[in-house]
């Protein structure tokens, strides 16, 4: 154990403190009279009294000693607030650093800022409540818990030089994402690497409960962390004076830690195992030097402590007593000077310039982003000879690709995924790096490496968490995942939709790369699994979010997915969803139509119809999704075959959002386009990957809505073949002819043995894979006729 | 320890455990010649092979010695599986004990069934892969993984009766549902509830990858789950009859010392702390008794025996052979006798009837389920005196309703929450139960109590799972959360629903009480926090699943919420969700009105239009929710005051699916009904609560549906006051009554003056809100003019 620190600086350290919680309390509670120069009147304080103290104390605790652990070693930190509700803290911290006022420089550091500052908090207008993007050195918003300790670990990859302390509050640790994140050490290689300090803050309480961590012994807890792998360090208690003894004592341990197992991994060598990373288990109470009691009951050291412990202060005298003497308590004219700037011994114990945690680039991820090197597409392209003559796995074909981004990006690029980047088929990634492993290998495994950037782990939270993480501190990434499954990061998503909306409102928030998905082992292609792993609903959770971040791209074969994954790669401050296959399916287009077609969004494929240029057809048989796009034009060449007379328009969607309207989103189509390729009156037969609705939303204001027949995914599932899955939905050849022979006029009535065959077909393809496993020789074994097209594609 | 088991019983032990492992392999692959009787030719094996291998056999050993427990101690237990793609061996394991055929009889216990058996699993118009619904026993699907240890826990809270071992795969062990599910036993009470005995079953590989548990230490392990609480008891190795015995030791050190605990629980005396409850840890190898090798490639104990270890057997004898020689390897002529039936001396380990874990009824909850004991809801009903005179907290009147409820159904209803139950106003039902708290209690902590029945931990991912569990064993109960992290468990919903289609059409499964959700502090009332607990997406996901299934309601006031909340309790196998207010809100309804309007689903409110019985509105001001429909009446008060002549029809919405078509949802109005509301052509101002999108995806078939405008939130969010977050969405009374304006035919171009003056409005409110931190006076001081109207709710 490190020697004790001198009383003076605890001392000094102590008024630092006492000042972020003076800050801290008057910007819940005040909109005028900041220093309390004159008495406390109703009309200082706010009408509606919004924030959190409860955890606020707390966090400006910690903030001060890492402040002193900065300058003492000159490091480079950020500040990861998992209980971001206490807002009030980091917002008070950054201020007294000078970072907040240099982004917001009418919030100075006067007496005049200071009033600002107090005002703005939780004041419309003004600020959230949150750690949120308004907020310096942020990239976790702790709104909704869990995720703090996966940034912090995304943050700390491939940033050797970074240290991230990561406070989490005693309620965050019991969800079940954070649970997860303290495996996080067996991902971190601290030759490569930064480290991470996770500081478990035990205030006991949540909203009105206590937390099980809280109430757990320290003999547990020390277990529980040593069974995840860390050394566990304890400090605990309510007096300040013995509370920074422990506090510095204990920082210096393990930034001594930390270094020495940097040092030694550095060090050349061979590496081996994992290092007993500290973390540090802080218990002191809730609302800590706040109001013991109010009205007779506890409030310091519980929960009713959480909010805003003395509510009724505008209207009660006496409450409005308990908040003046408890802001007095901090002595505000021994922090400030006259015109309210914090006085210069003070000032002294903040780091400078970027060393602030407030000022880090690290946390304006987009300072530090470098443009990702990548190749021309047209390298990995797949030989088209004609359209639908051969199969390829399109999930392969971009692997090939990403390993070319691998080796051209080393220290700011990782694939993402929860043990699935082999089952969808993204192995050749592999013949450039592996996957990161940090525990004891054995002889035969495979595709493992200390120093491997694909990173699996089984846990979609972990995957999403630490690929934020990564991002925000300006680097570049990509999550695979099984379709069904990303569903387990919905709120995630929403988290991050949310975070990029404000920063791009925010001038010095720079932008940072897209957050990317690949999603395949999709609803139509499970095999091995059934039912649970069939949902493509992913896209409609995403359609809900504005519409400057989201896109949604459905490619139909390998070169589309290459220009859709290429462009998405490059794109920054947006979440872009990929869906695409990862089985053996038929290839449409060569390169150059690829990027013709991809870069429209969604167009007419020529040689696919029978309408003649500059003619309107009878229907249009749309698509948008590898398998349906496969269906549709297998339907059309029943059709073909049925009606050679029949003009037939075949419309392929790529870019999703292309269907909205331009004032909805701004990939959307003209409505003269839009009619142009769907007409004004004809039916539309639109075999779609995901739930029917969301074309029928994404539509409704287009001119030939009410002609739209949408085949989708309709929660009809189950382990069979991939053909069978097709018709329980109705989404087969089979399903989207006769849609098209019913729907258009009078052809149902001409030809009603048509109906008839297929509705035969039906029946036979039930009769057949029912008897033998598998589907009808007649689908196994078709191929688009290329002889009927014009050979290439347009 | 125990004493050693006898060599005989544990060699009958391990031919049963043969029988289970031969069944399975069979399961995955053969179509014909199910006992080997002939040599194994192409035609014998299915074309595609489907189903995981690696999992399996170390399930059935469980299984095999979990029947012996039961048999020797006469004990209730349900099998939870968590690796539920080992599918293969739960099938097995009920038909061995004849569970199977029982319900299924034309897969008969003898050749014959075994060949229905094998050809089934995996095969169109056959079984799915997984412990899906269809499999006797299972209560936990294991599609996606993560939530088998809270469905355990679920299953035994109020079972005293039961045991419930609980595998979980060391894949399953990384995500993080699971992750803090172990946190469990902090919430079971030995004297009032079952156990709960996990079962970590290390393979040590995952899809493509090792686990992380897989290779921790056993010292870390050891100190891990004992930091969770447990007394973690090991069993480990690979060879069988060591593996027997070890295992037959442990599992009577568990069930002795869970039998210990329970006992003195429940000898009366004061109760105190939790029971280190045993788990046990049992390493073995992934695709144990399989193939060592394949192609000179290891695949026993490795990740290559996680699906199907030999893949091309109908196309090469060389793996033809491997897969004869794996399946002669557990001797099926020892085990099965001439007519394919398991030999007598096997059939004697099972246990019989109910005892059987594929027959017990726990698993099968609607055996067990008894009706909900409900009040009358008119007892608990908010005396309205005049539609909008009054304020009530409608959440807090139904915690009333609720309080009877706990009070008259002692053993079969508990509420869930994160944490939010205060929060969410339910308060009153604190005045009969508390919060279950098992450990160390304070002298000072209000409301908890060791048999408390209001379950609170800060992860959604429990308060779901726990529920799950609850309900799929025959009880009742209700979730209550934050709107906007409810998405948290988008993916459990998803399960749970698809769990529920499939269910239905199974007649030997019985219903179970609908999942019901009540969410409030919602979207429009955040007050301490921000955008980031903005989100009404839920019910977009909500819609997607089968209208069978789903069911969407947004009362408007304390006595609709009541009719709704009392409706959705009483139902079964559905999953409701209720979107509700816990602000003091005007209260519009009184019961009986309140009744006939939720009975209805959704109507006019002709005490607040101005338009006469049997004529046609000029604008129908539509709302659903609590704030819309504030908004809608503030802004017919508006147009009332402009326009007196103004035709205005009020529609409130509660049951969302009312919208829908009637082919489309099974309480979708008819077309002269909803033509009768909305008109065939007036303009439709529609107030909603949640996103835009939603309504027009469910009005779209609707003829009316052009003229519809919709209003809800549009991801504007911040920490602000109520009304000024309706204004930043463009949902408020202003707003509103701005779009009446605009879209009845010519009223703009002859009232311009009352859009500058709503204009003015707006920018008044942007002033004062601004200023002074709360709304401005005309909306703070706003009530409905009862006067106006007739003086009484229709």
């Amino acid at each position: 154990m490190s020697q004790p620190t001198a009383a003076s600086d605890l001392q000094l350290l102590d008024r630092y403190w006492r000042a972020a919680n003076y800050l801290s309390v008057g910007q819940i509670y005040l909109m005028a009279n900041p220093l309390l120069r004159e008495p406390l009147q109703p009309e200082h304080i706010k009408p509606r009294l919004l924030g959190h103290w409860g955890t606020t104390p707390g966090l400006n605790f910690i903030y001060a000693h890492l402040n002193r652990i900065i300058r003492q070693r000159d490091l480079n930190l950020i500040y990861i607030c998992g209980p971001g509700h206490g807002g009030p803290g980091m917002v008070a911290n950054t201020w007294l650093e000078g970072s907040y006022s240099e982004i917001y420089p009418h919030v100075s550091q006067d007496i005049d800022g200071m009033q600002r500052l107090f005002k703005q908090f939780s004041f419309p207008g003004g600020i959230p409540s949150h750690a949120a993007p308004e907020t310096p050195g942020s990239i976790n918003e702790g709104g909704e818990l869990g995720y703090s300790l996966s940034h912090a670990f995304g943050a700390a990859f491939d940033n050797p030089d970074l240290i991230v302390p990561c406070v989490i509050g005693d309620g965050e640790a019991e969800t079940g994402p954070l649970a997860s994140s303290w495996h996080g050490i067996k991902f971190l290689n601290p030759a490569r690497d930064g480290a991470v300090l996770p500081i478990l803050h035990l205030n006991g309480y949540k909203i009105a409960n206590p937390t099980i961590l809280g109430r757990a012994s320290d003999e547990d807890l020390q277990q529980l962390f040593s069974g995840y792998g860390y050394e566990p360090l304890f400090v605990s208690g309510h007096e300040p004076e013995q509370m920074h003894q422990q506090m510095a004592a204990t920082l210096e341990r393990a930034f001594d830690n930390i270094a020495a197992y940097q040092q030694a991994a550095r060090a050349g060598g061979k590496q081996e195992g994992i290092p007993r990373w500290p973390m540090i288990v802080m218990r002191s109470p809730k609302g800590w030097t706040g109001p013991q009691e109010v009205d007779g009951k506890k409030v310091e050291d519980f929960w009713r402590a959480h909010q805003v412990p003395v509510a009724a202060c505008r209207e009660d005298a006496g409450h409005r007593q308990i908040l003046e003497q408890w802001l007095r308590s901090y002595q505000p004219d021994d922090l400030f000077d006259e015109q309210g700037r914090l006085k210069p011994e003070l000032r002294a114990l903040a780091p400078q310039g970027d060393k602030r945690m407030g000022a880090s680039p690290h946390a304006n991820g987009g300072l530090l982003r470098r443009e990702l090197n990548t190749p021309d597409i047209r390298e990995f392209a797949f030989d088209v000879k004609a359209p639908g003559s051969q199969l390829a796995q399109a999930t392969e074909q971009f692997g090939r690709y990403l390993a070319e981004i691998f080796a051209r990006n080393q220290h700011n690029f990782r694939l993402f995924g929860p043990d699935e980047t082999a089952s969808n088929r993204l192995t050749p990634v592999f013949d450039v790096t592996s996957r990161t492993w940090l525990e004891p290998m054995k002889p035969y495994d495979e595709q493992l490496a200390r120093d491997g950037r694909v990173m699996e782990i089984l846990s979609e939270h972990q995957c999403q968490g630490w690929l934020e993480g990564y991002l925000l501190t300006g680097r570049h990434g990509l999550f695979n995942c099984y379709e069904a499954f990303i569903h387990i990061v919905d709120s995630m998503f929403n988290q991050h939709a949310k975070w990029l909306k404000v920063t791009r409102k925010l001038g010095w928030r720079k932008p940072v790369s897209s957050l990317n998905y690949l999603l395949s082992s999709h609803v139509w292609r499970q095999d091995h699994n059934g039912y649970s792993h069939q949902d493509p609903g992913f896209m409609d959770h995403v359609a809900n979010k504005k519409a400057d971040i989201v896109r949604i791209y459905l490619p139909p074969d390998a070169n589309t997915l290459l220009w859709v994954g290429d462009h998405c790669l490059r794109t920054w401050d947006r979440i872009n969803v990929i869906v695409a296959g990862k089985q053996p399916s038929a290839q449409w287009l060569d390169m150059e139509s690829a990027i013709a077609h991809c870069e429209a969004g969604m167009g007419e494929w020529r040689w696919a119809g029978t309408t003649p240029q500059g003619e309107e057809p009878d229907v249009v048989m749309a698509c948008a999704g590898d398998v349906p796009t496969l269906e549709t034009l297998a339907a059309v060449d029943l059709l073909r075959g049925y009606l050679p007379d029949l003009r037939i328009r075949v419309v392929n969607v790529v870019d999703l959002m292309a269907l909205q309207t331009q004032d909805q989103h701004p990939h959307g189509k003209s409505e003269a386009e839009f009619d142009a390729l769907f007409t004004l009156d004809r039916p539309v037969i639109f075999a779609f990957h995901g739930y029917p609705a969301l074309v029928h939303r994404l539509t409704y204001q287009r001119n030939n809505h009410r002609n739209f027949h949408v085949r989708g995914f309709n929660e009809e599932g189950t382990t069979t073949t991939p053909f069978d899955m097709t018709v329980l939905n109705e989404l087969d050849r089979y399903h989207l002819a006769q849609e098209a022979i019913l729907r258009v006029p009078g052809l149902a009535d001409r030809h009603p043995e048509l109906l008839d065959d297929l509705q035969e077909r039906i029946a036979e393809h039930h009769r057949y894979v029912r008897e033998y496993g598998e589907d009808v020789p007649e689908v196994r074994g078709w191929k688009w006729p290329s002889e009927t097209g014009d050979g290439a594609p347009d």
